[in-house]
């Protein structure tokens, strides 16, 4: 069986988070001074702080952008700015659902040879949406929307399919959250990195040139990546 | 197979966002007239305009909060008083979970003769933590957090337990969501109201006298009116 993970592995998600960001800082411009108060640093310290409560995705985030604002301009900010950020959240949230190059195809190849699932991680209500909007929902057996993707995640998600890790094989473009949790279960990886990762999935170390993982850098690329390792392993299907 | 909802029927839910209901009137109140602008109802129409968007749960309900405070003020509120409407949110995220009475004796019972699931509607990291918190996760089979409770997700939800309706009962709150989408399948229903429901989840009619519903007022009443049901079905278990 092999997994996908969705957010930047099959659709862009990271540069509208990004672009968010820089707008919020726009935003933030008229009432105090960024560089000198350290607003993306004091932003990302209340995004991190906030994770425990809010948990990951775009409504905590603008929860989390409304309290920096309010802390960072010490409440001097007026309710008409404040309403602009969370105007900013509900364009995230809307946003039409932007396929990556190539993946479209490399999924539904991959599909006619194996059974394929999607695990991704964020807020059960805006991924759903995702995946009703990207139009290959049909290609995934199942769709599993996790709050964290950690060994004690894939293990779980593991038993429910009734599959040993030694025949999954999970794509992503986090090694943090798509790859190392599943090689350390013994099951294989594949990362296909993105432009831009969020800066909270780079705190990773590369696999030391392990057998069961790959690395590619086009989603072309990824069928026969998959097949190189299944040569590996001989027993994904 | 017997399913539980979660909230107002395992642990208390409505009360605490009823409070904050309370609380966020009394932030608004120096800022605009409650009752001429209808402000109650606007923040209604606010919330369930933004569900398509949000979805259900604690976030949505304090950005819809948020948003319509601004409105409501035409944008005078204060940067303070915003951060107080926020700080509800966390409030309401952090609560430790209670325990309705008599619920943790009833599913014990019923799960000593049945395999017993819990399937409940919401933001998942919130529910994720609740379930953590509660005490009880160990007694249920799967935990099943979904965005919305409609027969199109029981009919999911009982293909991956490879379980026929007419072998599946549910228990909860909620007409709406908990008992008459599983009548509709063909499965067996258990109302045990609570004192406050949502207005969101009244907005259904009470099935006219099915053989495959009941009714109780206490969760001690539970397991006598599952095993009444089996009765009928003869085959839950």
């Amino acid at each position: 069986m092999v997994g996908f993970d969705a957010d930047d592995t099959l659709w862009r998600s990271q540069d509208y988070f990004d672009n968010a960001q820089e707008e919020f800082e726009r935003i933030l411009h008229p009432w105090v001074d960024l560089d000198e108060s350290g607003a993306r640093d004091r932003l990302y310290q209340v995004e991190t702080g906030n994770i425990g409560v809010f948990g990951y995705g775009v409504k905590g985030m603008v929860l989390s952008m409304l309290e920096a604002a309010i802390e960072l301009t010490e409440a001097r900010i007026s309710a008409a700015d404040l309403e602009r950020i969370l105007g900013l959240g509900k364009e995230l949230l809307r946003h039409p659902v932007e396929l990556l190059p190539g993946i479209a195809d490399a999924v539904e190849a991959i599909a006619r040879d194996y059974p394929v699932v999607m695990i991704t991680k964020g807020d059960l209500f805006h991924q759903e949406a995702k995946v009703r909007d990207c139009g290959m929902s049909d290609l995934f057996g199942r769709i599993e929307i996790v709050s964290e993707k950690d060994p004690a995640t894939y293990r779980r998600l593991l038993a429910e399919f009734e599959l040993p890790a030694e025949r999954f094989l999970m794509i992503g473009n986090s090694l943090r959250s798509d790859v190392l949790p599943v090689l350390e279960l013994g099951g294989y990886g594949i990362h296909i990195p993105y432009h831009s990762t969020w800066i909270h999935e780079r705190a990773a170390p590369v696999p030391a040139g392990s057998q069961r993982f790959r690395h590619v850098e086009t989603a072309a690329a990824l069928p026969g990546a998959v097949a190189d390792l299944d040569g590996v392993a001989g027993r994904l299907g």
